[in-house]
């Protein structure tokens, strides 16, 4: 096997499912640092989040195996293909999840709703170095060479170092032809508007497709994730999995405890 | 309209579906406090998370209306209903989102994988305070008479004082018969392991069942949701939006940037 780092083994996923040019170009990026499992969705998965499939099967198949490389497609959600890759597919655990690259950006609150980041939190519970990995277009047919440089870095920094417990990467690219360097951030402080667009029923029902905009609050704020895209800079930001508001805890206590 | 507290207006859900006990009880109890619309599924979305419905259409349909109370179902996720609601259903912006009262508990990491919470995510990022509530329970008919004065007192704690910015709650309770009390605390650090049992495919796929059991990894803390419910009291977790591992920001600066 062509792993030359030591037999790292690095598990991929994503929400677009395991024909989508994204993880194609992350297993192609991923493939030298070790050995590859795939384990992705059979189709697209967008806006999965954290969701699991509590109440139908999961099917499992296997795709391909070819030089160091295996994939694997599964019925479930993308965090369905975390749960069963550990459990059922992997041969040891994982160095590395990585997730992505998605068609669609996941800055700000988009986090909650990503398929793709969904995988990554769930890598993080079990203790896995986890990042994910998304890009600000909606097209399916994209060039991923301004990103590579970037995607390896990170992935490479993560191996070498792990990262804080509790703690998992979300980096984010803009459409641009030259990045113009990569930029540590938080996640803005936003939320997504006029959200629906009424739709024709055949039976008059109320109906509707989802779309809208979002709406960062606090644009001018130089240090979050939205303006590091905005500005052209790849954004990566550490995501703690305690959301407990802790500086709350002791108001919270006196009001009803 | 029967409404002592200047109509206030409060919007519910839940994620197992609009003819569920837990959310006749919990828009039985929220009544008396202002007007009640409810926008809940259709059926149930268990394990739903933050999902939304980007790739179809969700419809509304319009159940009753009875005595300050209107009820609506969705074809969409528990996040959907909320989006659904606030643009479509509610006459003004509700002064409290209330989601549940789930049949099973939100406890600790499943959060993450929670439509009750994710409900009650959605409604925080609107800038809405928003409670969750769920029971450690998986029947479908349940006493909750055990509880209905602590989901009355939060509501009526957050009616009048509101939450900080970014922040909802994470009510939880054990099946007991008389609650100990209600102690406000972190999320525990756990996971869930053995998750899948592997079913019966008709023509030999690898399939499975997702199952499992939460292993808490912190028993002995006294501070934290799971502690609460397994010593019998009510479990409230302030939950804070904003996922950003703010501590780690400058370390990550020195390695990326």
């Amino acid at each position: 096997m062509n792993n030359p780092t030591d037999q790292k083994l690095i598990l991929i996923t994503n929400d677009d499912g395991y024909t989508a040019q994204g993880i194609h170009e992350l297993t192609q990026l991923m493939a030298p640092l070790g050995e590859v499992v795939v384990v992705a969705p059979d189709s697209a998965r967008s806006g999965a989040g954290c969701s699991i499939t509590p109440t139908l099967p999961v099917t499992l198949r296997l795709v391909e195996e070819r030089g160091g490389v295996t994939v694997y497609s599964c019925s479930g959600t993308p965090v369905d293909c975390i749960k069963l890759a550990t459990e059922q597919c992997v041969p040891r655990t994982p160095d590395l999840i990585v997730s992505g690259i998605n068609h669609g950006e996941n800055a700000s609150v988009s986090l909650h709703y990503s398929g793709t980041m969904g995988a990554v939190i769930e890598g993080c519970i079990k203790g896995i170095p986890s990042i994910g990995y998304s890009l600000r277009t909606l097209s399916k047919e994209c060039d991923f060479s301004p990103y590579r440089e970037v995607v390896r870095r990170v992935a490479e920094q993560v191996l070498q170092h792990g990262l804080p417990e509790l703690t998992c990467l979300n980096v984010n690219f803009p459409e641009v032809e030259v990045l113009k360097g990569t930029k540590v951030g938080r996640m803005a402080r936003g939320l997504w508007t006029g959200e629906w667009a009424e739709a024709n029923h055949p039976h008059g029902q109320q109906c509707y497709w989802l779309t809208g905009q979002f709406n960062n609050l606090e644009p001018e704020a130089d240090d979050t994730d939205y303006w590091a895209l905005d500005h052209g800079y790849a954004a990566v930001t550490p995501i703690h999995l305690d959301m407990t508001n802790h500086a709350y805890l002791n108001t919270l206590k006196q009001a009803l405890e």
